[in-house]
């Protein structure tokens, strides 16, 4: 028996950062625009290249995002990052665009019961309901990715069977949408289940363009990342500091964190873009920002490169 | 192109809780013997089959550890487990054969800065150190496993060569040892690193058997897991609640915690024979126990099997 001694990962892979959508929407106290936008641009210093950088939801339900407008506008001068909003209807989608946002990004539930608590209808109801976001998209030339939420699994169902993700990406594709995020929003993924999950899913729909949001949750974040490398995905998001956090949870973790996805890539050789120095000192910095991390492994232990000096006086060594 | 829809994975994985010695050793208050051995004995409640329950090492070097003895004699009762004990020479092997331990695991580190400091001896030295302690472990019937520290990164020389780890296999299989630990004592190691490495290892030593030691302290510890259980090892290290730290951060994360790789594993349908339902009370008590845990998913978040009720009235599933 012969063992493998040269797994095949990507050479490259593209991070969206999430903070200033998945990780602010997440924190009670209300971040001031100007501390949103200082935030977002010591992000664009990194060398990330796309950010998620808020969601255009009714301000009553998400008061702490009622500033998309004023994000997305005075984040134009940005111009070297792609940047994407969430719209959870037409009426979102038409402030996003009409604000200068050119990618929107569809949501929806995987499962009924957390598409009903979450957006109040079906998941079948919720993709009838993207038909007028695409046609306003279409006429005004915006781009449109989708996503499926708890892609993996439910917090009240539990697994979701594959048969519900491939009902879901048949119904994007038969909207046009060539991009879909699959997100394990509640941490619930493992890797055995991403890899061949993912597998399945690249097998029935080879010229759909997948990407994974993971969350880390129950510590499981990295390795799902791991296996769907192993399967080709080259498309990650993360969050500065792992904001985010898990509303079933108080206190537990939310987004895996960039500075730690990017340490994981970057001692794997696999280029990403971003610096991870200046990453993981703009972690300090929004740490600082914002009052506290999302549970960080970079700020806590540092990189594998930060190498330390031997307590003792190595005279064997000479 | 078609990709794996089923990843192959070993259906069952033996853990040995480290805790009682890894974890306890780093801990600055005293534990009472009495409550050391409270924790051993609920550990010993969950199905656990193996404990490497202290370290016979000079009691000025650990005083934590002074009451190794102890430990071991009022474990005896506790006949379902497989006890091992760390030993640095051969002094404290005859003190742990002394004490009634059936298994003595071998330490040395594979780069010689982490050995100057950790041994006051190079690598090398080491090795030769063992020859008394396996004379004395065959005239007493006792087995003898080995284990090599910092075997991915060096805390003072970053990554270290496969060519280190091939040479001290070598040494323990010509002093007829059939057991190696490849520990990742600070969190280090990556798993693209241990998928290649560990296929090397198991290629060019067929009949060993590779246990794996992994620290969490940069969050890759169940990446490195997955990446090993991959190449099919089936013996996995860990410690309840994450006890263990790191000497060179202090705050960040020691081993991986117990709850976590099992819950790891339970999802992704690996038997361990252990219960996570107790293992997780037990969690619970060892924090109340110690005053505080290392690290631990699962007291954060519990289980992805705890499912939660959904917050508003579902008509629509009726």
């Amino acid at each position: 028996m012969s063992f493998s001694t040269d797994i095949k990962l990507p050479s490259k892979v593209v991070i969206c950062e999430v903070a200033p959508r998945d990780g602010f929407q997440a924190e009670k106290e209300w971040i001031p625009t100007e501390t949103k936008l200082e935030i977002i641009k010591k992000l664009a210093t990194t060398g990330i290249q796309s950010m998620e950088i808020t969601s255009f939801v009714h301000p009553r339900a998400i008061p702490q995002l009622k500033d998309a407008e004023e994000v997305v506008r005075q984040s134009q001068e940005l111009t070297g990052i792609k940047f994407r909003a969430l719209v959870p209807n037409a009426k979102g989608a038409q402030r996003a665009i009409d604000a200068g946002i050119k990618k929107l990004k569809l949501m929806l539930s995987a499962s009924d019961s957390h598409s009903l608590s979450n957006a109040n209808c079906l998941t079948k109801e919720a993709m009838d309901g993207f038909a007028p976001i695409i046609e306003l998209a279409d006429q005004r030339g915006v781009k449109v990715g989708g996503s499926i939420s708890v892609a993996f699994g439910c917090p009240y169902e539990g697994i979701v069977p594959i048969e519900r993700l491939n009902m879901i990406v048949e119904r994007y594709i038969a909207y046009g949408i060539e991009e879909i995020s699959l997100a394990d929003s509640t941490g619930m993924a493992n890797p055995r289940q991403v890899y061949n999950s993912v597998g399945q899913l690249r097998n029935n729909f080879p010229d759909m363009t997948f990407t994974m949001h993971l969350h880390n949750t129950r510590g499981m974040a990295i390795s799902n990342a791991f296996a769907a490398m192993q399967q080709g995905i080259i498309y990650f998001d993360s969050s500065i500091t792992g904001l985010g956090g898990c509303p079933y949870a108080p206190g537990a973790t939310g987004n895996v964190a960039t500075e730690d996805l990017v340490h994981t890539l970057s001692e794997m050789g696999i280029e990403t873009g971003i610096n991870l120095d200046t990453l993981i000192n703009v972690a300090k910095d929004v740490r600082q920002l914002i009052g506290h991390d999302g549970g960080s492994y970079m700020l806590q232990a540092g990189p594998c490169s930060q190498l330390h000096v031997a307590p003792k006086e190595q005279l064997k060594l000479g």
